[in-house]
């Protein structure tokens, strides 16, 4: 087993949905989550994978795996539900991953919406979010609009500031459409993710295009090395930055979790566990706009679809989803050496 | 009295607070409002002046007096109000100014909160929305966060095209602070107001700053005329218009309301009732995270405000209103003879 750590043993393999599914679940599982919570994690992972969204897909493999190997994520954790109000259901995910409380909750929430009208998940002592479209795409399926909320570690600074304050905080939101699949907005205030700036720095790339980042003294920058130590240009700048506040408002201090410019890194095992905090509302649309929500919405729909160039939000990934679950997805040769070099042997 | 019209009469005049209200319900009841409605609307009004927010303040008068005389806003107009759901507050606004129906609807929604948890206000047959930060900073008064959504004619096109599909649909948000005033942040998701774009035709300006305006073929445009018959830019670009999608479908959709491109202008009387929509939300943040809320939230303000050149969202109006609290507001010569100029006589 050890063997199969050397370089040339590793290829890019064409794996089904299943097959992948199961082989994140059996790698999360090696580094100690209980079978249950590996198989949620697992196959939200896939889901993004396979939904064109690579950076909160299978390469979130390696550290997930190193964060439940050193107990920042518990991997046994087993996320408890309780209506706290009659509108408000209070998730404590345990330190452990997201997504089982998220499963957890998911339907109780939708429950109390439909009975009420509209409701509010609050997730506390969780880890990284993931695709934050996967769980109000999921209430849309079910007739519900949906809103969601996260934080993440800091990477944006108050507008004229320097110190990363803000995480990319997304914030996600869909709705139902007549006929056919949800519409699913799911967007971060960063302008560009972190991600592209760190590659650049891998490559050796001297520089970044302008508007990506600020430098540590908070001046625009261009250069690389200097990009990935500063902060990150949020989304139509300042307006961007008053989003974040939102939404770190609504995903941490809502549920009495850490703040960004607290939580630590999702990509290594150091330091405990980030306890930051998510909330999903679902809203019944029924009460206010009855029945004829649907056929209402279908203007709009109408009227974005009709203008060309244009498109509605979550199409791109609704074409890469049905082609992964026609081809599959690639489970690269490097994930799987860098798998292998961290002790799992398949 | 007609003599008044000539244009040498009319000085800025400065005024304090009240004789301003006192001035601004005697013009909208001139034209047609009821006095009730002429009152609370005069009080917004002059509320977004003291703030700082012009184009939101007594430069409405001139229009919504002519939608009033018009009978495009009913200034008879008496909204009503009904809680629908056990969380969700619908109000009709009766095709009058949206003003009273806020007014009428708010204390509602602060009750249902602090007894669900969350609940929903959704306002249909409406009319400009005015200032968003407005219901949420009173609903931040009396210890709730809130969250709110309004449509406005359109004037974005979605991503890629160039037919304006979206208002510059503004969200605002606020919550509560210990011992001080609530934060508050209003946003439009144009990345400048049109009415700049406006002010730059008006003056005889050729251009506009790059980045202002898409021009009727959705191309980049710096020429002022064009930027005007075209479309406005999103902030943050193609995010900006996902985010007006939420906004769109939460204010219009969930209110059964007219969408932004089926909007008449509320800059004049001509054409229809609006019949635009509003959603408020409001959440106790007492259930998930307790008592502690208040004393957790000053980490993340300290972190903002001790950070050289950043603020607090909101600080600005809280030092414009102190100011014109002690000195009152400017009430202009131009909007006085444009007050004359339709009959009104002071």
């Amino acid at each position: 087993m050890e063997g199969s750590v050397a370089g040339p043993a590793f290829y890019d393999i064409r794996a089904s949905l299943d097959e992948t599914r199961a082989y994140a679940a059996r790698v999360l599982a090696h580094f100690g989550a209980a079978p249950e919570n590996a198989r949620i994690t697992a196959a939200a992972l896939v889901s993004a994978e396979a939904d064109g969204l690579g950076t909160h897909g299978l390469a979130r493999l390696p550290s997930y795996s190193a964060m439940v190997a050193a107990g920042k994520i518990d991997g046994h954790a087993v996320p408890s539900c309780r209506r706290v109000a009659p509108s408000v259901v209070a998730v404590d995910a345990g330190n452990g991953f997201a997504y089982p409380a998220i499963e957890l909750g998911l339907p109780l929430l939708a429950e109390v919406a439909r009975e009420t009208g509209i409701a509010l998940m609050a997730i506390r002592r969780s880890s990284h979010f993931g695709v934050a479209g996967q769980p109000v795409e999921k209430l849309a399926v079910d007739g519900l609009v949906g809103l969601a909320f996260s934080n993440a570690s800091a990477s944006i600074a108050p507008w004229g500031g320097k110190r990363a304050v803000f995480g990319t905080n997304p914030i996600a939101f869909a709705t139902p459409l007549k006929g056919r699949p949800p519409a699913v907005v799911d967007l971060s205030v960063a302008k560009v993710a972190r991600g592209n700036i760190l590659a650049a720095v891998q490559r050796g790339d001297a520089t970044i295009p302008e508007g990506w980042a600020f430098d540590p003294e908070g001046n625009p920058t261009t250069d690389a090395k200097a990009g990935l130590a500063g902060t990150m240009v949020p989304m139509g700048e300042a307006k961007g930055t008053a989003l974040a506040f939102i939404i770190e408002v609504m995903a941490a201090a809502l549920t009495a979790s850490t703040f960004a410019f607290d939580a630590p890194s999702f990509f290594d095992g150091k330091g405990p566990p980030a306890a930051v905090g998510h909330v999903v509302i679902a809203i019944h649309p029924g009460f206010v706009a009855g029945d004829a929500y649907l056929d209402h919405l279908e203007r709009l729909a109408h009227a974005i679809e009709t203008e060309p160039g244009a498109r509605l939000p979550g199409k791109r990934r609704l074409v890469n989803r049905a082609r992964a679950a026609r081809e599959g997805v690639t489970l690269g040769a490097a994930l799987q050496k860098a798998l292998a070099g961290m002790g799992f042997s398949g």
